[in-house]
């Protein structure tokens, strides 16, 4: 990890205002450490009756972040800095401090204390309500959550302001400078190319046969597999853990130093745990590869949640679920799984990994189908925002976006409307994944340019090079850049889709023999 | 729970003094409830590699919690309310905020923040040096830790002020009111007691067989076994859950909501974490007895670490090591190792169970020895922050009084001088363990003067009666009452070591048959 402090642009030292704001910024970043570890505590390990206090807990502690986020010290410090940061003398990595420490001065001084505090109640009652529901198949119990959920972030949204549409406030929060707009230009491809590839595929008569994922897998050896397979990645768990919770994720208390993940292992399908593993893993390593020096800033970890999951797709999709992958890993597989995989090869492990089949959840979904389910979301999510849709209208509107989108229909809601965790929380993730996805292929792209021998050394059981190079062009950086100046940095250009489209369409076109 | 309520006095409503203080002191304890969740973290998942960034968050979090604690808002209030708090229209629980407020005041108005800030930020780091030193039985590289921590400690001291020595600045913290010379006088019939008894027990040729203890127990089995005997207890794990940790403790986020503990299984010798488990369980149901009136106050939890240890050791020993808790409970030892005891009885157990023999391990210590365990750190930790003892000689000081106490001596620093956690964070608590064991003895005196048919329900299977009873009159008013003033209402005296004494000598003389 030390080697990359050389190649991003270190904090100008000897300045008395960079000093100063680093001083600041470490305490706040301190805090924050603490409030994920509460979240990630809450998803993990917390017993079901302690919902209430947490969520008081978690109150008091986003107080006391707002006070600090909203301090005139800071607020000056920052005007002062402002006026000379883009002169000579500083360097990259100033400027980025001083941008992200105004962002969040300037939304926290747009939000009021009490509103900060009550959302952070809330979440914690509506995760525990959310959970209760979904084992439950009840969303009639977590629809008044959602509902005090999307009227907070309403009311977020009123205070952030917003030129066109209130879900831009809520946007902007996860991808900077991104708006609806933005995301709805950007997806029309996706869609397009996500449901035209459907239908060649169903036309085509070709069966992916995807029976060597079922089978009996206990959840102790899903997860001892989960640790191999994230070991060879190599995230590295001297600063890192997995556990099991409802939802898969991953977060972290100080990056690079700290970084874990969860899994949820299926026991009938051994699918969810490997690529939640390797999509999480995508995420850990993303996070453990921000330069030392970046620790206790707001720079340290990901450039933004698109570019997040641009990481955790591109380890799980591009890299996770190509042949050449399993060629180099696939001995992981079978020693977990000796009997179960003994005469199967990586080959048609690997094509089973890429089924396509519309299916109602989400984080299990082909990656031709995969976007569909985030459009459904993003399309009600916006609507819940906006104000056009009504909470107990949400079930039989998904429901219906299932049916036009995928051509299938939940049959309970916990599979449904209920699957994800997200809306526990807030709203305006959702689009990360397919940005993600754009982003994903465009750096695909830039990484296969580079070597010339990539299938070959990744088939070799080799990643250590792609994660070289992740690391050195992205990963050191944290969030020095933003979106669209890193992927120029790394990619030539801004976020372009055909990257995308051409992926998924020529990966697609080889494995159902499309013409 | 609930029923608790009306038992105790509640705090005053309307008053605006005590509304406004209330209001005040919820915000710190959350706080704190979030620094004990970092320490549960730091002891049971953290990586070992974020020890350093784990510093830096408990050092910020312990400078705001300074920062609260030394508040002049809070002050101001404080005096108010002293001036009135005697008078009629408060209630005891009023009384007890007051006093708790004002004693937390008091010290944190003594402490620089940076001094404070300093202990959080060693505690972390001296924390992964021990557990490091211990697993390599090296005690040089925990030796600058250790040294750093007694520095430290000494300086609080010296800030704290006191009357005698050092350590009692150190002391007080953990039973108020509480002196060295008060401590040298209660430990005096107790180290003469068991003494006296262990020689008289090895006169005595008797041998206790504790082979059914040994044998090849599964980590996870006896997890699950701690699981059902804490749930018989009485344990609610929809407010608590069970982890592994190198030492075993018990925690709050919040009680009586969150309250959690941790066993240590030592896969030969099923003694560890039975009695481990009973023991933190007897923690645990205190927390959890607290009045939920009491939540987010200063008075959840218990009402000192000595009456805290009193419930651990009453659980553990009086009601843990004996015949009738067995007769009712042995069934789900044979259930969780059918095989190991399908031919052992109750009693056979139970008995093996109090098997007196000088050991190296506290923690597993009988009731013959455990208090001389508890001697010797208490004299050594006494030395180091007075000043007397030198941390290089140490481990030859702590070797040479167990062979002067106990007639053994430990054969490698780790079973030696390294065994426990306290060190790495602090001095002072070691003494709760003794006191606790003497407050133990009265109460369960008085505890079976209450129910006549004691030992039949017990056999029983029943302890919901000890537990109702111990709820009613000690749990429910966590930390209203002062040690002192709280053994008065529960057994009519303040603590005298004749209970303890007695007990001892009266269980052993006739486990041995002594004449």
């Amino acid at each position: 990890m030390l080697e990359q402090e050389t190649m991003i642009p270190p904090f100008t030292k000897g300045n008395a205002g960079i000093t100063e704001l680093l001083e600041y910024l470490h305490e706040i970043e301190d805090l924050e450490a603490l409030s994920s570890l509460a979240e990630w505590d809450q998803n993990t390990e917390m017993p079901e009756g302690a919902g209430e206090v947490r969520g008081y807990q978690s109150a008091t502690l986003q107080g006391v972040l707002h006070e600090r986020w909203t301090n005139q010290r800071l607020g000056t410090l920052l005007n002062k800095l402002n006026a000379v940061i883009n002169g000579s003398g500083y360097t990259d990595a100033d400027r980025g401090l001083v941008r992200e420490a105004q962002r969040n001065y300037d939304r926290a001084m747009k939000l009021p204390r009490k509103l900060v505090e009550e959302m952070a109640r809330v979440q914690a009652s509506s995760f525990e309500a959310w959970r209760r529901a979904r084992e439950h198949n009840d969303f009639a119990s977590f629809a008044p959550w959602l509902g005090r959920t999307v009227a907070l972030q309403r009311e977020v949204a009123d205070h952030i302001g917003y030129t066109e549409t209130r879900y831009d406030a809520l946007l902007d929060f996860f991808e900077p400078g991104m708006t609806t707009s933005a995301v709805d230009k950007l997806f029309t491809p996706v869609r397009e190319v996500s449901t035209t590839l459907l239908r060649r595929i169903e036309a085509s008569g070709v069966i992916v046969d995807d029976s060597c994922l079922q089978g009996e897998f206990s959840e102790e050896k899903q997860v001892a597999l989960s640790d191999v397979l994230l070991r060879r990645m190599g995230y590295d768990f001297s600063h890192g853990g997995i556990a099991v919770s409802p939802h898969p994720f991953t977060t972290s208390f100080g990056s690079p130093f700290d970084v874990r993940l969860t899994v949820h292992p299926d026991m009938h399908f051994i699918q969810s745990s490997v690529m939640a593993a390797i999509h999480e893993g995508g995420h850990a390593v993303y996070e453990q590869g921000s330069a030392p020096t970046l620790v206790r800033t707001p720079l340290a970890g990901g450039a933004s949640m698109g570019v997040h999951e641009s990481q955790s797709r591109l380890w799980e999709n591009a890299i996770g679920r190509s042949e050449a992958y399993w060629k180099g890993q696939f001995a992981a597989v079978q020693q977990a799984f000796p009997e179960h995989f003994v005469a199967i090869d990586a080959a048609t492990f690997a094509r089973a990994l890429n089924k396509v089949k519309p299916d109602l959840i989400r984080i299990e979904a082909d990656e031709v189908t995969y976007n569909l389910h985030i459009i459904v979301r993003y399309e009600l999510e916006k609507a819940m925002i906006n104000g056009d849709l009504a909470i107990e209208s949400l079930p039989g509107q998904w429901n219906a976006m299932y049916q036009e989108y995928l051509g299938i229909e939940p049959t309970s809601n916990s599979e449904g409307v209920l699957q994800d965790i997200h809306w526990s929380s807030g709203f305006g993730y959702f689009p990360s994944y397919t940005l993600g996805n754009l982003y994903s292929a465009q750096i695909y792209s830039a990484l296969r340019q580079h070597y010339s021998n990539f299938d070959e050394r990744l088939a070799g059981g080799d990643t250590a090079f792609i994660l070289g190079w992740l690391r050195k062009n992205i990963y050191a950086f944290g969030a020095i850049y933003q979106p669209d100046a890193l992927m120029k940095r790394v990619t030539g250009e801004v976020p372009n889709p055909a990257f995308f489209t051409r992926y998924l369409t020529g990966k697609f076109e080889a494995i159902y023999q499309l013409q």
